[in-house]
């Protein structure tokens, strides 16, 4: 795994060599100067909203919710594996409950860390600790640019999000589809998709949880993605899956169905409760992450069971809706609040945590900056190891904005210089160079300035510094107008990553013969 | 001073009486829903990007270059001070040096926290500790806004953003002009202006350190507006100044002049070096703010010796330039970084900070939005008890924008919001409303919600919360084009806080006076 300093832009350029996957890494796009690959080290300390004795609070109304309310679990075959391992299911019902020591015994198996390795090593993903990894955009029903305006998903946008995924190194994993291509068919949607997937990209694939041929395709499909066999397949992550609750204190059959299948392979499974205060869970932030810990570890402790040590995370989605409306509010002071505890909670049980980037705003504008702002430093700030959405989200999920797209890499771009250390050598205490230029100079000319320019400070692709007569005498472009060009200059000279020949055969004959077979029903 | 729970929105309401103060805040604008007036206390321990060595090696470095290499006072009087109280001035230059435990002793007199008390008393603004204070922006050539486009300052701007100012709860202190009004002979603007603060505003007042006549003339006519004598006027902070340094190490006439003559009379001096990083300073952010501080501590110092316990500030406004163009950014990861150590080395001498909600950006868009949110988000981890430029500025300071202005107070407030204490009581918990709830039921109509949702989350006045399809039948008004809205809904229903007859005709006749005499002489 890259873990070199990803914030020095000296590396950006020329390094060549290193074998396939490598360069790989290094030509992820010839259209803007970037950040090479590499998930950035978080080493601040997390803000905690909360003292200790809340963190208790927390985890002992979540072990109340467990054992006195339970948890629904939709799934025969799941409650069977609880009941057989001690849980008290009621065999009248859906409902699970499980006692505090059955709980964190459970719980104590998951991993503090792992590596998800794709395709391409070089762009493996470690998960967990001070990392901090980067997703797309996941699972919009519409895609928006300036040129055509909003429309309902289509692979063609698909595609185009998936390139630009892959050329950006700060997205670190593929998430869902980044725009639900309705133009295929459900039945063989997941097979098109995995398939561009894999062709366009080299990066960590995710597999929905809908329905056993789904997962068990994307699985596959990623095994013949990697040239591995089956047992490698099965020996560490190659891939992951996000299951979410059914809040309140539900979670469904093909969610649980998936996640089992999942878990038995070892893959990953990022186990996120959908708690919207005031909607789905208590309009009190304590009560709904009450209720998100206790629907989280319900199938954390599930999975645990199924595969014991199986990697899991913890997700964080809880946040405020407008109690006007009822329309859920992202990036919110709530938002950033229930974030930050939410890092205190999966640290206090030791597990991996997941968050957004998230906003409510319909139109990549100032509003729609400074909701994403919000997320991203609580991300930042509560210490997230997984950022979901980190790039191209719009109006509280409903559409993937190309330009979002490019605007959000920027912001990334700067949380991940901002993880950057800051020296206090001799060297860079600059007292010498102080002295030399003296109280009537500057410091542009000095030798210790032309040994660092280049490097000292992050250059953005898509801020605008110039002032404001040079700015407005190049046209006055605005921020979104300046992302279109730039989407537009990475998509025309995108080059996909290089694959085998008979990799790729076999995974055109692998959809072949599931087309042929029907796909996956399409009863869900 | 108004200390209560500033983030309960159902303090909005109301609450009538109190006497005249009171009514001045409670009124402070028709035209918004608004958080009640209340300087936030900010709970969190602070970001700390510096190991306790780091912050050391920052001091040792601003320890050498004042005993090493000095800093140039360009004032004999400060000079004299400073020699007669034991520094090594230089009898051939402005050079002053000084050792580390004459520094230190000087240094250690300073306050560490204050409360500045402007005419209105229901204003009155805590320095220092936990509480986080906002000054609106301060000294724009320019200004802006969507109807009529940037044009050079002018009074009806000045007083128009001094209305804005006034309006919203968010602004705690007044800065210096919102907007350079250059129409105003520059001769007698300071009288013009600090007459239209006073009647237009009655919160915190500035005074500008530009020649003894402004600075003398501030604090004359801030006496007669509080309607106070001079001894109560020396008594306690009425008012303050903001001095810059001119970087690298020298203090200039002017500001010296002036810091002295506040500093005589007890009104705080904040003390804020322009150390940007790669110009004026070091290209190493750690050698900026080891300038940054061995410049500000050679004022304080002084200041402590005019008159020992005079209340000072630290101010931080350390950033990067543009490595192209020279030009200074604002709202970087550096700038972050900066921000925040300035805030460690500010505790490490036991005084407030201050520090800024800056943009590079030339247009209230996406770019202004996500610089700003960082900046506002680094003064917040970086516990900052002053933000200056809160509300406004764009450009880098060279333009106030009305838009900017109603979209930076919306995020402020969003700041405000997020410092409200989460509660973990068994009701906040909620597990009896979950229970109740169910696994098939929701939360908004259940009474834990129906009691708690008019409050429960913040309201924003300026985000659009409604679904796509809604905003887009509604016109797809974006961000600024609401914000223009809002000031001029502002503007229109303006009422100026009450201030008594007599007071109003004292410092007309002030003015017209000092105006009879030619104002103050502009050779600076």
């Amino acid at each position: 795994m890259a873990q070199a300093d990803v914030t020095d832009q000296s590396a950006r350029r020329g390094r060549r060599g290193g074998g396939r996957a490598q360069r790989g890494a290094e030509r992820a796009s010839a259209s803007i100067e970037q950040l090479p690959w590499g998930v950035p080290l978080n080493h601040d300390n997390p803000v905690e909203p909360l003292p200790p004795e809340g963190v208790q609070a927390i985890h002992d109304a979540a072990m109340r919710i467990l054992k006195e309310i339970g948890i629904w679990f939709l799934h025969e075959d799941a409650k069977k594996i609880l009941k057989d391992a001690g849980a008290n299911v009621d065999p009248n019902s859906d409902r699970v409950r499980m006692d505090e020591d059955f709980v964190m015994a459970h719980v104590a198996k998951a991993p503090e860390e792992f590596v998800i390795t794709p395709r391409n090593p070089a762009h493996a993903v470690p998960i967990g600790g001070k990392h901090m990894a980067f997703v797309n955009v996941s699972s919009p029903p519409n895609s928006s640019n300036l040129d055509r305006g909003r429309r309902a998903g289509c692979r063609e946008d698909f595609q185009d999000l998936m390139k630009l995924s892959q050329s950006f190194n700060c997205i670190h994993l593929m998430g869902g589809y980044p725009v639900e291509p309705v133009d295929i068919h459900a039945s063989v949607r997941h097979l098109d998709c995995i398939y561009d997937k894999t062709i366009l990209t080299d990066k960590v694939l995710h597999a929905y949880c809908l329905g056993k041929e789904r997962v068990e395709d994307a699985m596959e499909m990623v095994r013949i993605g990697c040239g591995i066999s089956h047992e490698e397949f099965d020996a560490a992550p190659r891939m992951y899956t996000n299951i979410n609750s059914s809040s309140p204190l539900k979670h469904d059959t093909p969610m649980l169905d998936g996640a089992m299948r999942m878990a038995r392979r070892g893959q990953p499974v990022f186990v996120t409760p959908f708690t919207l205060s005031g909607a789905m869970a208590p309009v009190t932030l304590a009560g709904a992450l009450a209720q998100q810990t206790a629907e989280g570890l319900a199938a954390i402790v599930l999975l645990q069971i199924v595969n014991p040590g199986t990697p899991v995370i913890m997700g964080s989605f809880t946040s405020n809706v407008d109690m006007k409306s009822g329309a859920p509010a992202f990036g919110t002071p709530e938002y950033m609040r229930a974030t930050q505890i939410s890092g205190q909670m999966a640290r206090f049980y030791g597990i991996p945590m997941r968050a957004s980037n998230a906003c409510a705003a319909n139109c990549p504008d100032a509003q729609a900056a400074w909701e994403s702002s919000q997320s991203l430093w609580a991300v930042t700030t509560g210490r997230a190891n997984v950022v979901y959405h980190a790039a191209g989200w719009l109006e509280g999920g409903l559409c993937a904005s190309y330009e979002k797209f490019v605007m959000d890499c920027e912001t990334l771009q700067q949380v991940m210089s901002y993880m950057k250390p800051i020296g206090t050598t001799p060297d860079d205490l600059a007292v010498e160079t102080i002295a030399e230029v003296g109280p009537d100079g500057h410091f542009f000319g000095c030798q210790h300035t032309q040994d660092r320019y280049q490097t000292a400070f992050y250059a953005p692709f898509l801020s605008d510094w110039r002032n404001f007569e040079a700015w407005e005498e190049a046209g006055a472009i605005r921020t979104p107008e300046r992302a279109n060009k730039i989407w537009k200059e990475i998509l025309a000279n995108f080059e996909a990553p290089p694959i085998d020949v008979a990799i790729k055969e076999e995974l055109e004959a692998f959809v072949a013969r599931r087309k042929e077979e029907g796909g996956a029903p399409t009863d869900f």
